[in-house]
């Protein structure tokens, strides 16, 4: 009989009732479970435990169980023939405030069967966090947040199950990753106070709940797991992120920066982790989600200056003719600026340097990397004085905020062995061009991991983690959260990190201006 | 504030939240309460997760909780504001297959509070279990007995609740004793397997549900207690009894014996128990049961012979005329027969010490008690040669069976210091009667302990047991049932006690035929 290695799915052969041993079917089924995965309490919800008897006849008594260890014990989520062949599925979901990702997984071997994305349909009446709280105040509204969601889960989930072969009916477990305020809408529990002195959440540890009590359209019995928050500004797509990095067993300190509408940033080891979130995020958003746009076919999203003849090169997406820059490009184009000598230490562009690239536009310098008549879109594509100071203000108030926390342990971010960047910021920045701008420290390239959407990728682990609700425990206990006060020495970093690349060089020898 | 002695009921004052201290609400109150009960886990249902927010600022963070012990860890069952006075009630159920006991208790006393009953209204479509667990096997059958029961039981409920001023969501455990037909067919499980070889019930250890699923009108979140099974023929009804009789934790063994459908032994101490139930139960029954009828206004329930006149004395209940005997009365006319000299050793009836109390009826001798110008049937009272047969052939069984389970563990009856009888029967035999036809075993008479209604006793117990699921189960795993096999050895022993009180006269000393 084949053995699984995950411990989710568990085959027993029964000892046949007889005369001499008259132990009930389901305490026959309960006891070879606890000798199995060696959990004390085994439990059965009564819908499945009336089907039991019937069920370990027809299946003369040799059976998969699907199981999953809660914080009780170990809980029966599905039970088939021990010889079945259909696959028990799992899925994974980030559930964020705008975009909602599904990865449905094999539960036997962990191998991913599809994924699936949805545009969060609260956005219809709310678009932000703050606004969905609100709404959620009036009557009926988290009711209706709560039943947009899941309904739209419901379809997604059906959708993506038929790609698969499957059906709803084969997902035995979920395990969400998502902010605490989307979290709480998704349970259906207020998230009222959380934007109310003293800023507290319903609930921190929702642990295992049935999918049945939510909504969500799974196999009868499923279990769904919510990944913990630490409070109402740290939530559980965080936490995702650091099981998915890893760095909570690591010996070495690592850290992990997702920058989303937040910028969190997370430093520690297996024995510590210290955590911050903060101004940094609008700034770069602001710095460069909104000066520049999406990636997406003809966006720029490489930038150099050649070295001969001080032109710029440039690669869009799909090879297309350029119709805007995105993330990557803009801080590319900034370090190659800078490192060319076209702009100086403080973020000048520097007119004898940049030659017939700069114009005006606004009556503000502006250099120009695709002339209008080369453009796609008609426009001239660059940057202006104004989104280099306002970038620079962003990768100061990053390297302020890496500075400032790994401050708090007594290290500089040069020390630092590994460094992971979440979201789809991390996939695509050129680790060099961000150093060389003084954003992320000096640190050898092969330091730096981008680890795509770690919310969803640390779901998926969750679905995989024998005792998940003991592992994102461990890691949510062992959190500092560390509020940035804005006080004179933060100030003084900031002013410091406004310099390309700092005021002190020394910390990115790397970096070398060739122009 | 009071400190309930009641660990069923605790109260809280919770730090309040500020900005030091972001736990979250439903975090907060699971910490105070693991620290105040001991509980590693603390589970509180989705629903009332909820409503946790709004409550604790509606208390101002002073609550008074209804808790209870499960396998999993301590439930949250409710949540009042901590001055709240309002009783938090309990009901203890037995579940009979004739019929049904409530009795509802303060949980923070453990003071009764009222009690009600009503016939199990399975008997309308199934008179005995053999019956029902057929019916359960129709199309619909199991819901619909399962429905009865519950049906009845909520409207007995709600009455019960409205006579002593509370309401039905003020209810927030429950406890339920009943055979494991009765308990399978409450909980909606099949009994089928039951009466098929290898005869196993579905499950022993059904442990605690929640009401909601079992579709009782109780509390919103309250829980049901279902006594464990040992099997098929041993029920969680024998259970209660045990652990309302307190036998499982003395130094002396005793013995339980409850006679209803039937004979149910159980021997033990709080090292061991041993158990077997059987053929006695039907034999007392035709014996005694239904020979007789059941007590009531005019029965006969207390004869003696006077020595003077050899006249009959005799006490109806409520001194009403004379309409028939019960089993007291017919137990109590039998040891004076035989006391009086009036019937020899073999239990024949003597003539010559009869005189004319002696009469003949179809064919056979007759003694009358009561003569029918005297009795309110219009019958002559009185017992046949025939019920004397079958009433020794029961008593004959009885003290065999107790003689076997005592054998089991090398002991004799008369060694035992307890000797508890459970039912209606036991609340009324005189053992002084019993002992003289050698029923019972010659001990003192302080040695024997009526217990009523043992089961729901036990079932009164559990609500105020803090971890009852442990206690029943340590009962339960100490329970070895043992199957009397009528072999030689037993008809043996058989014969021996159909003499009366036994062809071993020295067992019983205390007897003395005055006649």
């Amino acid at each position: 009989m084949t053995e699984y290695t995950c411990k989710r799915i568990i085959l027993l052969s029964l000892p046949k009732p007889d005369l001499k041993d008259n132990t009930g079917d389901a305490d026959r089924l309960v006891g070879a479970l606890k000798k199995k995965s060696g959990c004390e309490n085994v439990f059965i919800d009564l819908d499945l435990l009336r089907k039991i008897p019937a069920l370990l006849r027809e299946y003369d008594y040799t059976v998969r169980c699907i199981v999953c260890r809660e914080r009780k014990g170990l809980s029966l989520l599905g039970l088939t023939a021990g010889e079945e062949k259909r696959i028990a599925a799992g899925l994974a979901v980030d559930l964020g405030t705008t975009r909602v990702v599904l990865r449905l997984l094999d539960l036997a071997s962990g191998d991913v069967l599809g994924e699936s994305a949805f545009d969060n349909p609260q956005i219809s009446v709310a678009p932000d966090i703050l606004a969905r709280i609100h709404f959620s105040d009036r009557e009926g509204g988290l009711e209706k947040l709560q039943q947009m969601v899941i309904g739209q889960l419901n379809r997604s989930l059906s959708e993506l199950c038929a790609s698969c072969g499957l059906s709803p009916e084969d997902v035995y477990l979920l395990a969400l990753a998502g902010n605490t305020t989307m979290t709480h809408l998704f349970m259906g529990i207020t998230p009222h106070w959380m934007i109310r002195e003293p800023y507290i959440p319903a609930v921190n540890n929702p642990g295992f709940l049935r999918t049945s009590e939510l909504g969500i359209a799974a196999a009868a019995h499923a279990r769904i797991f919510i990944f913990p928050n630490v409070g109402s500004y740290f939530g559980g797509d965080l936490l995702a992120g650091i099981l998915f990095s890893g760095m909570n067993q690591m010996e070495d300190t690592a850290i992990l920066v997702d920058v989303g509408t937040n910028a969190e940033v997370i430093l520690g080891n297996k024995d510590w982790l210290v955590a911050c979130a903060g101004a940094a995020g609008p700034a770069l958003e602001s710095g460069v989600a909104r000066m520049g746009m999406m990636a997406g076919p003809g966006v720029i999203d490489s930038v150099e200056v050649d070295r001969e003849s001080r032109e710029f090169r440039f690669h869009t997406i799909d090879n297309l003719p350029p119709k805007g820059m995105c993330g990557s490009g803009i801080i590319d184009l900034a370090a190659h600026l800078f490192l060319s000598g076209m702009m100086d230490i403080r973020g000048r562009l520097v007119p004898e340097k940049c030659g017939r690239h700069l114009t005006e536009k606004d009556g503000m310098p502006f250099i120009v990397v695709v002339p209008a008549d080369k453009s796609a879109s008609g426009d001239d594509l660059g940057m202006s004085q104004a989104d280099i100071d306002s970038l620079i203000r962003s990768k100061a108030a990053m390297y302020t905020i890496l500075r400032t926390l790994t401050r708090t342990v007594g290290m500089e971010p040069e020390e630092l062995r590994k460094f992971y960047v979440a979201g789809t910021f991390g996939s695509f920045i050129k680790p060099r061009s961000a150093i060389a701008i003084g954003m992320i420290p000096d640190l050898p390239p092969e330091s730096y991991k981008p680890l795509g959407n770690s919310s969803l990728g640390g779901a998926a682990l969750a679905l995989m983690t024998e005792d998940i609700l003991k592992e994102s425990e461990k890691i949510r206990n062992r959190i500092t959260y560390i509020e940035l006060n804005v006080n004179q020495e933060l100030m003084l970093r900031f002013s410091a990190a406004k310099f390309l690349p700092h005021t002190d060089p020394g910390r990115f020898p790397s970096v070398k201006v060739w122009g």
